[in-house]
């Protein structure tokens, strides 16, 4: 049986056995690549679409919000669902196809250029011609071909989230009274720390007291603050146990503030703690991202990090556990946080909403369960000023509080599901040379090789093509020698065919 | 003649050579306090009192607002104007008076406790028994011997604030948007910096490009900045010169980070030049309050500051020149800021919104002339990571460019000024051996005396009347001894109320 919905696409409703969403996703996807729907064109209301697909309404809306994520429609409050503009249309795919310009996704007062970084995570930025109207004409009739400019910058969180109204209203809370006459308290909004204990119980199982949780700036001001805090325990010139290949912003906020971040080398499943445990000490802590490693992915074991546990009680050092994106898993289930295996209170969780909400937002945490060392971070809050808004604080205790992150989490959760199996399907398609990591969770994927093009001449190489990301190289401790050549590249931000597009030109480079 | 408004309270109407707004907030005030108008009641719509009064309609909206800033009446937005709860009764000044709570004037969100800290001009807060209702009876028919209890942290600002639609709006603005995918830049949101460098062009007289604006939390978080940035200039253990007294945060900053606070005496107008010149080098730099001195008053002359800037030149150093409150003169008018006299690059110009808007948004800036100090200080802000909230400063932005922020400077400068006549109305009671200062500008001012009480006994003798404020000793740095003994208290956060019983209790413990 045939329905005919009202306008001129014709789609079978879903058969048995599979699930109405994801078929009725792919079908409006394939229809869409296709060119049987017209870029303004409107979708039917869900509840049309509902009805005559003999599916929930519900549905449907999610159904219409993933393609929203994926930029093949876009969705105007009061006015219905619409083809995207910038859809490659088959029959002109000869044609001069403008990209997508990065001002259309993203809100006023955003700035459009960015200084290229390439050692942070956040603030890594394409060449600067990347995200302008390229008019190289497509080369053919795959969506692929098409020539757009993308940034893949790693870490890059999905901008998707249109007038939500939870945000919204949980901002107008937090600013329409009198203004307080106060700073926010030094260890952060008790509402906001309420918040973040319930979030991390319930995504990491991390059961912490409300008082053990210091709102910060985000990663890197957590942990400057944490040195600070381990610096007035003693110690000049603390060393901290880095991963190699690691975060690089980390080892220049240690360098930075006088503190020596020692190399550890990365096996698979994250830190070698045999290497570890032969480096000559003393260490007033390790850094790790043991549920994701950065960048190459892996987790670390449980029988490791009660191996760890047993180190850090030996040495007399501190955990810092950078749990950076654990709140996307892709298959693999989540390991317990270290921080949940901690009897002692040698483990500080160390975490922002960089990348599950957005980098914009400056917000994150310590988790101190020891009160010696939370008190020493807490007086050098003190002594060097709050940099928290109490509006920021406000506003994001309440959108935890009332759900709206859990479901902004779930809706993106999605978006980068199906954005990661095009990266493994475009992987799929490179020699058996190249590897591909990390993809077993968070936002990013990492492709290396041991011989052959350094990985600094594909940087380029993609750069020439408008794609824009990361040598893996630039990951490693400048005193060591990396153990591999790679790339590293974000899929969270970019749109469904703008990554398309740089995957083709990944594989192409790669492969030629 | 006389007008009958259509409540039982008898005004007549301004009389000719007055200003109708002060008269009719004078003669509302009197009639308040001498009980001719009830708790509760509601005042006369603005529109009925303009007809009765032979004013406009905004004569009175404005003669309503100071009042509700001052804290006689509460303004119920949809409703009107009431007389406020606590105002003290005359026929009933000898029962039960209960205090204004702070929560009855405080947006939700905001803690209701925060850790004392002397050492801070924000974050001063008075015992934590303080600004709760208190059941002692009122010991007499005068509103001053009503025993409130009242914080006069220094430096707090006015809350008054209500649902200001300008300052909502710049937020939803901010906020309604997709989630940008990337921080805020190093030097902050361009549309920002833009704002500020009219806003000091229009306040301060200072012309800079947009790009010396850096955007910083606050003063601390400044102060900090421009430490690394100096240091990255070479010398370890950087000597910057500090006024004594002063700002005690400003030392602590410099000290936790390694750096060292020189205490430099000050005279009538400031910091002592002469003593400067031959206080042994090298200086990296020396932080002055030129405007205002912090906490003592005073404005550093013209000539002085010319001088100030030659030996900046000789020593090769820089002058940090901190404007805390300069939007508020009351009387003496401001001299031009050392910044706009500078023509090498020397001054940087260090500020916050803290006191002309809330300590509770965290922000602030530096203007930083010099091209190579400015380079250093962003490498140093890219490494340690943006800690202002991009939503933070698009709503910020927008409310500077909109007017938001000038129309709320003018309101809280009213109410200023009518506090600092209280203030200096008090002082006149006090005997010849006690100074007041620093009320020619801002929202603070000290008493001062040589000989008697110290200042520590003061002020527990003030706690114990359930009056919160800082000793003047605690500005001085710690190796020094304090030259005169004094209260150091801020008349911008209390009401009118509020700021009479305390000045009452400060006049009995001082006269006593």
């Amino acid at each position: 049986m045939r329905h005919a919905v009202p306008f001129h696409l014709v789609i079978v409703p879903p058969p048995a056995g599979r699930s109405p969403r994801e078929y009725l996703v792919e079908e409006l996807r394939t229809a869409l690549l296709a060119g049987e729907i017209r870029a303004n064109e409107p979708l039917p209301s869900s509840r049309v679409f509902a009805e005559a697909m003999g599916v929930s309404r519900g549905t449907v809306v999610s159904v219409y919000e993933e393609l929203a994520g994926e930029g093949y429609v876009v969705s105007v409050p009061g006015s219905g669902t619409f083809v995207a503009e910038d859809l490659p249309r088959p029959d002109l795919a000869a044609a001069p196809t403008p990209a997508r310009s990065a001002s259309g996704r993203r809100g006023r007062g955003v700035p459009r250029h960015q200084s290229p970084n390439p050692h942070s995570r956040q603030a890594y930025a394409a060449p600067p011609h990347s995200r302008q109207a390229n008019a190289t004409p497509a080369s053919g009739r795959d969506v692929a071909a098409v020539r757009a400019v993308v940034n893949l910058s790693p870490g890059s969180p999905s901008t998707r989230f249109g007038e939500n109204r939870e945000w919204i209203s949980a901002w107008r809370d937090a600013v329409r009274h009198d203004l307080p006459s106060l700073p926010p308290p030094d260890g952060g909004d008790p509402e906001l720390r309420k918040s973040i204990a319930a979030h991390l119980r319930m995504a990491r199982g991390v059961r912490c007291d409300v008082e053990d949780v210091v709102v910060t700036a985000g990663t890197s001001d957590g942990l400057g603050l944490l040195l600070h805090g381990l610096r007035a325990a003693g110690a000049p010139g603390l060393r901290i146990a880095t991963e190699n290949p690691g975060y690089p912003t980390a080892r220049k906020v240690i360098d930075r503030l006088g503190a020596i971040p020692v190399p550890i080398s990365v096996r698979e499943g994250g830190m070698d703690l045999a290497e570890l445990g032969r480096a000559p000490g003393p260490f007033a802590a390790a850094l790790l991202t043991p549920s994701h490693q950065y960048p190459l992915g892996g987790r670390l074991p449980v029988a490791a990090r009660l191996a760890l546990l047993e180190w850090a009680r030996k040495a007399d050092a501190v955990i810092i556990e950078d749990d950076y994106d654990s709140e996307f898993r892709h298959g693999a289930p989540s390991l317990p946080a270290i921080a949940s295996l901690d009897t002692e209170g040698r483990v500080v969780l160390i975490g922002s909403f960089s990348k599950i909400l957005t980098p914009w937002l400056r917000c994150g945490y310590l988790v101190i369960p020891d009160p010696e060392l939370r008190a020493r971070v807490l007086e050098v809050r003190a002594t060097l000023g709050q940099p928290v808004s109490g509006f920021v604080q406000s506003a994001l205790a309440e959108f935890l509080r009332s759900g709206g992150l859990k479901r902004h989490l779930v809706r993106v959760g999605r978006e980068y599901r199906h954005r990661r199996s095009l990266v493994i399907a475009a992987a799929a398609e490179l020699g058996p040379n190249v590897r591909l990591d990390a993809v077993e969770g968070g936002l990013h994927a990492t492709l290396s090789w041991t011989t052959g093009r350094t990985d600094a001449e594909v940087v380029a190489a993609l750069a020439a093509r408008g794609v824009g990301l990361a040598a893996l190289s630039a990951y490693y401790h400048r005193d060591t020698r990396p153990g591999r050549r790679g790339i590293v590249f974000g899929y969270g931000a970019p749109s469904d065919l703008e990554l398309r597009t740089a995957l083709a030109a990944i594989t192409e480079v790669l492969n030629s």
